[in-house]
């Protein structure tokens, strides 16, 4: 993982053989350099189709995912640890690097009450034998702090510190998102100074999710403390539009964040990139 | 509505006697020009208490709630505007100059879906009748937008002056949050430009709901554009700390996002009082 | 004076045939609303060359310039005013809309001291004069505050408003620089906010003169005022690149502070016109 | 240097008997870990005096300046190692910690050229046998870049890292200010980034250098990359208020840019205080 990449929401959420095809002819495209792979149905990809499509077109790739609700590792850690094993070995075939996201619960899963000390040393057992199992593939593993609305758990950098600390798996990494660092860091590049030592992968994703550039996020404050840190991860562009509704549900978006994909491409993607070379990121 | 007042939440959640008379003390030390009164329950208030406590300190109010599930508009506006008509009753009886907040629904309403237009008719209608009925008691009475996982019916500035122009009250006013504008506007100067016309109250709230000053917040585009608009209304600090579990729960709050109310009061304030200044506001 | 523009910096320094044809082919490439000329030397410009040129290309124009020391305002207004008159002489030929820049002094001028009374009043004589001769040419006329390194005398959005308000000329109007609020103003809107009364011209400069998006500008604040004021005017970017050795020294810049035009064209250029799109300005 | 500091401007131009015991006592109050002294005058000081009031107070200082014409090593070497070594002896004689600030020049030093071969050669002389000399009496050497219009010899953070790396000593150090980062830096962070090697000393200035917190400098990015590199060193406020004339005019301040000291000291100094432990700097 390193580079400058694109999140396939961009093109499809489904990863099949159309949505695959797709969103890797259009990475390609925009010239990037790796491409994260939304797994919101590990069980039905074609992975063999996958990884000759990437290895076809030389396109590097990560996985990204969040629980389904019977295998919320807080409630379930064997369910949880079966659901990821499957979603690693599908990361493996395909010839992908790591496999991240919400991988220690849901998108969503609130219970109304602050992370109990079991539901955490749940969390931990599940991360534990799943990065051990990446291990074993030759992955990396990662968790990814998103807001407080869209889980109880980890919505911070050093709450993610806490719980790699609390595993001590040397392949297990912190996944940051700007997205959710904006509503949750006392300044935005809190959560790149507290998870530094095991930051990997970074989201790019702006205030509303919609283009990059054109909302509140402080773009400069999260590149200079990136480059100060120097980061030598992924760089990761996000941004939610034209997504089926069951989709839009789970993250909340009910009105169109952008105008339309040319804007996020067209504006946002080189706004990104700029910034990046400014800070010699890329 | 006008000068710089807070939020009863820095002191108390429950307007019962004992909270009433702390909150007040606390505001008259604290120097401010009005209280902003949290109508959990309001049918609970002793509104002839409240009143002479006020008029003693020769404190200003305005009160703020979210509808109950049965109360809320999208489906049920005769409820909704039941249940108002008693809000705005205890606020007129309070001596309160104003009733605003997720008056159009609940916090965490969502169904999942974009709002429907038989869902914004009912809160128009809803809305309607209120405020008409507000203005017999010579009230004014706000709608302030929420961010997307706290209601799919009005997240930004432009939609609440789609909502306003569609009731057409002139007694209705926009009540924005700089904690929720940090989430859903394209720059957080741009929900102040959209609702300008009826703007007359705003929350200064921090990007985690805890010390103002110390998150993301961008306050100097925030005051510079409130003071761009020449605005005259209310600028209400809010921070969420001390909170019982019910309203944690409702806010998503799982960790204190301040140290404590003296790092709010002594840092916080001092810093959202002297931008005030600084761009002529107060 | 309104829509997008650009100084004639990015393409040349001297006004003469060759470089006039040069700058009006680019803005055109550019599609630029309007062009800024700088009039260093008015008395050499071939002004019917230039308003046949500015015509067939349906290119609007401005002209800016700063004073040579002989004819300083301060010391002595006069000469001010005779060198004044020529320059809008040459503006109304070339069929210019407005003279605006550094019309109250030289680019450098400083005593030392702060600005006394008598060159205050100096200065306000010889606008007052050159303001009443461009408007019996059907001209603007504006004034330009620059940083405390350039003039002792008008550094600030609020001084170029008591300087405005003391002339009292309906025509003189008040033209700011982003590139010198970054370092004179209390919050880079605050130039805004002072003279939003008589502002109809902005230069939209980054903070070390190169790439528009590349400094420390905060561009949010700038374009939310700007937004919020209802700003109507010229909106000019500016850069220097490829300056001849006796302009660099005049702007104290002696480094390349964009590696090309092309950085400046290609990047910078996109990046101003998707704000002021984005708050809606053009 | 370590801590947080502040310079003596706040309180007196002239370090001599009545000008030191006052700022001492001041520092004191305000509970500085450090006092920056301005050394305008090397000869002049009486240094018993000063280190025992250092002592006495257990406040700890360092020495700063720029060269008088005579002394500038890019015309003369000879003569600034001279002047220096002066410098240098006094504050050893006072038991400061180190001699920093333009040292490699005159504030206010232009040729109205670039930089040439012979000047930076120079300098790196002057600096190169000065650093030698420091460190034969156990002090810390440093250089401040400053912006475009006090120097045409070093602007920036990388600049300040090639003569670093040119002269070759360890016991010299960059010291940046952001006053000048916010006129001279892409994004005010890079500095930092470029300089971070040999980063020791910062001085915390508003753009205006007026009251900080109330100008347009990014003090999350300020902070958040010097958190992000470890730093360790000085963090030293800095407003320049109350000024004798021959001050202001070298710094070319021709108004108050903040209304009192006591505005700079109850509003920006908790604003920087407060900033710095949010980011964990102290």
């Amino acid at each position: 993982m390193e580079g400058f990449g694109v999140h396939t929401s961009m093109w499809t959420m489904s990863w099949d053989r159309d949505g695959a095809e797709r969103a890797v002819a259009q990475a390609v495209k925009y010239k990037m350099d790796f491409l994260e792979i939304a797994l919101l149905n590990p069980g039905g990809v074609d992975t063999a189709h996958s990884r000759a499509l990437l290895k076809k077109n030389k396109m590097r790739a990560v996985c990204s995912l969040g629980l389904p609700e019977y295998a919320w590792p807080s409630k379930d850690p064997d369910a949880a640890v079966e659901f990821l094993k499957i979603a690693l070995d599908k990361t493996a075939q395909m010839g992908c690097e790591a496999l991240s996201g919400v991988t220690y619960g849901g998108i969503g899963e609130r219970t109304g009450l602050p992370p109990t000390q079991t539901e955490l040393d749940n969390v931990a057992r599940a991360l534990s034998e799943s990065a051990k199992y990446a291990k074993s593939l030759g992955l990396l593993f990662g968790i990814e702090p998103v807001n407080r609305y869209e889980t109880h758990l980890i919505n911070t950098g050093w709450q993610a510190l806490e719980m790699v600390e609390k595993v001590g798996a040397d392949n297990l990494f912190i996944h940051l998102d700007t997205y959710h660092m904006n509503i949750e860091e006392k300044g935005i590049a809190q959560g790149i100074l507290d998870a530094r030592e095991h930051l990997k992968y970074i989201h790019l994703s702006e205030s509303d999710r919609g283009t990059p550039g054109a909302g509140t996020c402080g773009w400069d404050e999260i590149f200079g403390a990136l480059a100060a840190i120097n980061f030598k991860g992924g760089l990761a562009m996000e941004s939610f539009i034209n997504m089926p509704p069951e989709i839009s549900s789970g993250l909340s978006v009910w009105r169109p964040v952008a105008p339309s994909e040319a804007e996020v491409m067209g504006n946002g993607l080189p706004f990104l990139r700029n910034k990046a070379r400014q800070y010699k990121l890329i």
